[in-house]
C-alpha cells in the first residue's frame, strides 16, 4: 500500500502542510516515526515529539499552533486521534480483505456456503454446516458438522469449532481456539464414567475471542456467549455457562461449569470462577482472584483468593506484609503483662 | 435423527403413555423442553417442570405418580436418569461414527492402519506410525513418526502428537492439545544452551484430555499418564512427570518437571505444583492453591499458595479478613499498657 | 538407528572396555537401561546403579574406579555428562533432520524459499513471505503474509504464525503456539469498538517457544522478544510487550499490554503481570505470583499477590498459617487486661 499526503488528507478530509505529494507505506507512532511512515499527534504529553520525528507525515489537529518548524508534511483535521483510528481500520480492511474459496479447502457438499465467503487453504467445512455471507474462514479451520457461522464473522487460522456450534454475525474468533469441545464431566463414583456431553456452544453477534481459548459445549442445551463478549487469549470457559452482553474477561481467565455471569463486568487476568455461581452485572474482579460463592449486588470489585470486597482485601493485604511487626507488638505486651504480673504478686 | 415414542421405548425397554407416534428429534433437559425435543424427570426438584414442560416425550419412573394431567407423550421405565444417559450416549455414538479415510489426507507408506478407522482431511500420520482398530483421526490432526495409537481412541480436530508418543486404548483427545513437545530444559550457567529432549510420553488407557493442553516429552524416559486419567482444558505437563490412575485435573492445572503424583487424586482450577515432588494418592487440592512441598499423606485436602491444609488455611483466612480488626485490638492494647504504666510511675 | 560399542566409542572419542560388538538402538537413564539402550554414569549418588544395570553400554568417566564387576560394555571419556549429552544432540539431530517441500503444501508464488528447507503436508506459506536456509516448516503450519523467518529456525506441526511477524535465526516454535494474534483493545466507553491492532510480532535469534502459547501483534510498532527468550508452554504476551535477553518464562505466564522486562530474568510458572510496568534485569519471580508494580532494583526476589520481597513474603506467610494462635493470644492478652483493670477500681 502506498499512498500520498494528499490522498490520506482527501480520505481524511484534512488539510496539508508541506509536501503535499511525499508518499506513505505504512503507519507508526510518533516517537517511532521512519521515512516512509505516517504518525499523528493528539496527546499532549508527545508534542515534543512532533519537532524531531522522522515520520515523513504527521496528523494533527486543526487548531494546533507551532512552537518550531516542523520536518514532516501536516495533515490538519479536526480530530487527529480519530482521523489516525480510520487510518488505522481502513489498513485493516484492506490487509484482512482476502477472498474466494481455495482449491485445496475442503467443504462438504451438503454445507450452506453465502455469496463472497473466503475459505483458505487445508480449511474444512462438515456435514450441513451453514456459512453466511462475507464470512472469513482462514487456511487450516476446522468447522464441524451442523455448525453455523453468522454473516461478516473472521474465523483465523486453525481454529476448530466442533459441530453444532452456533457463530453469529461480525465475530472474530483467534487462531488456535477451540469451541465445542467436551465439557469435563466424568462419574468418579461409577467406575470415572463419562457423562455424554450433547448440548452445543452459541455465540452470540459482536463477539470476539482471543488466540488459544478453550469454549466447552453444554451437557445438554447450550454453553452461551451474549452480545459483544470480548475475551483475551487462554481463556477456559466450562460446559453450560452463560456470559452476559459485553462482558470482558483479560487473559487466563477460567469459569467452572454452569456459572452464569452478568453483563459489562470487567475480569482481569488469571481469575478464576467456581461453577454453579451467579455473579452479578457490571461486577469487576481483580487480577488473580478466586470467586467461590455468587455475587448478588452489581457493580462491587472483588479481590483475593478466595475474593471479597477488593477495599477490604487491600486494607488486610497491608496488615498481612506488617504481620511480623505485629507479631513483635504482640510478643512485646505479654512480656509487659508477664512483667507487671510478677511485680503485682 | 429422528425417532418415534415407541421406538424410543422399545430401545429404552419402557411403556409409552400417551402419543406413542409423536416424533422427536433432538434431546432436551425438562425446563428447556421443546417441541420435538424428548427430556427426563429424575430429580423430584424438577416435578413442577413436568407439568408444563414443551418437550413432545418426557421419560419418568416407573412408579412415578402424576398428580395432574401432562401434555407430554411418557415413557415410564425403571430408572429414568440411567435410561436419559443411554440415549445420551446412543446419541453421541451416532454422531462421532466417522469413518474412512479421506483422500485429502496424508499417511506414510510406512505406518500400519487397523481396520475401521476414520482419517479425515487434511490429517498425517508419520513415519512408522501405528494406528489401532476404530481409531478416529479427525481433520488437522498430526500424528508423529512412530506414535502409537491405541484401538477405539478418538483424536479430536487439529490435536498435534510428536513422533514417539505412545498412546493407549479407548483415549480421547480434544482439540488443540498437544503432545509430546519439548520439555523446558536449558543451562543459563552455559550460554543458555537447551537440552535435548528425547523421551517420548506414554498416555495408557481410557484417558480423557480435554481441549488445549501441553504435554511435554520427557528429557529421557518417559512423561507418562497412568490409566483412567482425565484432564479439563489448557494443562500443562512437564518433562518427565508421572500423573497416577484416575487422577482429575481440572482447567488450568500446571505440573513442573519430574514431579510423581499419587492415584485417585482431585486438583481443582489453576492449581500448580511444583518440580521433584511425590504427592500420595487421594489428594485434593482446591482451586488456585500451589504446592511446594511433597504430600506423604494419603486423602489430604490442600489450599493456599504455597498450599498447607485445607481447614487450618480456611481458618487463617478468616483471620485474615479481620486482620484490620486484629490490629485495632493491639492498638487498644498498647494504648491501655501505656496508661497503666503511667499511672503506676 | 544402531550402532557399536566401538562406532559409539570412536564418535566421543572414548575407549571401550567390554564387548565392543554390541549394538544399542537407544539412549536410557541407568536406573532404567534396557537391554539395546547406552547409559552413562555421573552424578556419583547413581553409581550404585552401574553394578546391575540392564543397559547394554554405559559411558563412564575415564578415572572411574571399578568396586565390584559390571556386566554393560563401558566406554571411557573425558567427562561422562558431556558425552552423553553430545550423543543426545546428535539423536535429536537425525530425529529432526526433515527435508524437502511436501506437494501436499502450499506456498505463495510471491514468497522467497530459503535454500534445503522442510515444508511439511498442509503446510501454508502467505504472499510475500520469507523463508530463510534450512528452516524446518511442520506440517498444518500456518505462516500470514510478509512474515519473515529466519535462517535454522524450526516451527513444529500446527504453529499458526499472522502476517507482518518476524522471527530470527536458530528459533525453535512448539506446536499450538500462536504469534501475532491481535491485541486486547476496546473501548468500552465508546460501544465496545475494537482499537485496530496493527502493529506485530519481532521475535530475535536463538527463542524458542513452548506448546499453545499466544503472543499478541503491537497496536502499533512491535511486540518484541530480544535474543535468547525462553517460553515454556501456555503463556500469554499482550500487545507492545518486550521481553529483554535469555529471560525464562516457566508455564502459564501472562504479561499485560505495553510492560518492559528486563535481561536475564526468571519467572516461575502462573505468575502475571500487569500492563504498562518496567522490570528491571535478573528479576526472579516465585510461582503463582503477580507483580503490580514496576521493579526498579536488579536481580530482586519477589513473591505473593500482589508480590513483594520473597524473604518479607515467607517470613509473612509464616505468620499467616499461625494467625489463629496469635488471635489466641491477642484474646488471653485482652482478658488479663480487663481483670487487672477490674482488680484495679
Amino acid at each position: 500500500m502506498q499512498f500520498t499526503a494528499t490522498q490520506i488528507a482527501d480520505l481524511l478530509n484534512g488539510q496539508v502542510e508541506g509536501d503535499a505529494n511525499i508518499t506513505i507505506t505504512k503507519l507508526s507512532k510518533i516517537e517511532e516515526g521512519v521515512h516512509g511512515s505516517i504518525s499523528f499527534l493528539s496527546n499532549p504529553h508527545y508534542i515534543q515529539y512532533l519537532y524531531n520525528t522522522q515520520a515523513s507525515v504527521v496528523i494533527i489537529n486543526k487548531d494546533f499552533t507551532l512552537t518550531a518548524p516542523v520536518a514532516a508534511t501536516l495533515i490538519r483535521v479536526e480530530n487527529a486521534g480519530n482521523a489516525f483510528t480510520q487510518l488505522l481500520e481502513m489498513y485493516n480492511e484492506v490487509k484482512l480483505n482476502k477472498k474466494g474459496i481455495s482449491k485445496l479447502s475442503f467443504i462438504a457438499e451438503s454445507a450452506t456456503i453465502g455469496s463472497d465467503i473466503y475459505a483458505g487453504e487445508f480449511s474444512f467445512v462438515g456435514e450441513n454446516a451453514i456459512i453466511g455471507n462475507h464470512v472469513k474462514i482462514y487456511p487450516q479451520v476446522y468447522i464441524g458438522d451442523n455448525a453455523v457461522i453468522g454473516d461478516n464473522t473472521t474465523i483465523f487460522a486453525g481454529v476448530k469449532i466442533y459441530s453444532e456450534t452456533n457463530i453469529g454475525k461480525n465475530c472474530i474468533i483467534h487462531s488456535g481456539t477451540v469451541i465445542g469441545s467436551d465439557g469435563f464431566r466424568f462419574t468418579p463414583e461409577n467406575d470415572n464414567k463419562k457423562v455424554p456431553q450433547i448440548g452445543n456452544v452459541v455465540i452470540e453477534d459482536d463477539v470476539e475471542i482471543g488466540a488459544n481459548c478453550a469454549i466447552d459445549r453444554a451437557t445438554l442445551g447450550s454453553t452461551i456467549l451474549r452480545k459483544g463478549v470480548k475475551f483475551d487469549n487462554l481463556i477456559h470457559i466450562a460446559h453450560n455457562v452463560e456470559i452476559g452482553e459485553n462482558t470482558y474477561f483479560a487473559a487466563h481467565g477460567v469459569v467452572a461449569g454452569s456459572t452464569k455471569i452478568g453483563k459489562n463486568c470487567m475480569f482481569s487476568g488469571q481469575v478464576g470462577i467456581v461453577g454453579h455461581l451467579s455473579i452479578a452485572d457490571n461486577t469487576i474482579i481483580t487480577a488473580q482472584s478466586g470467586i467461590s460463592k455468587s455475587i448478588t449486588k452489581k457493580g462491587e470489585v472483588y479481590m483475593g483468593s478466595p475474593a471479597f470486597d477488593a477495599n477490604k482485601y487491600r486494607k488486610a493485604y497491608i496488615h498481612f506484609r506488617n504481620l511480623d511487626s505485629l507479631v513483635q507488638r504482640v510478643d512485646k505486651i505479654e512480656k509487659l503483662q508477664k512483667e507487671t504480673e510478677l511485680k503485682e504478686n
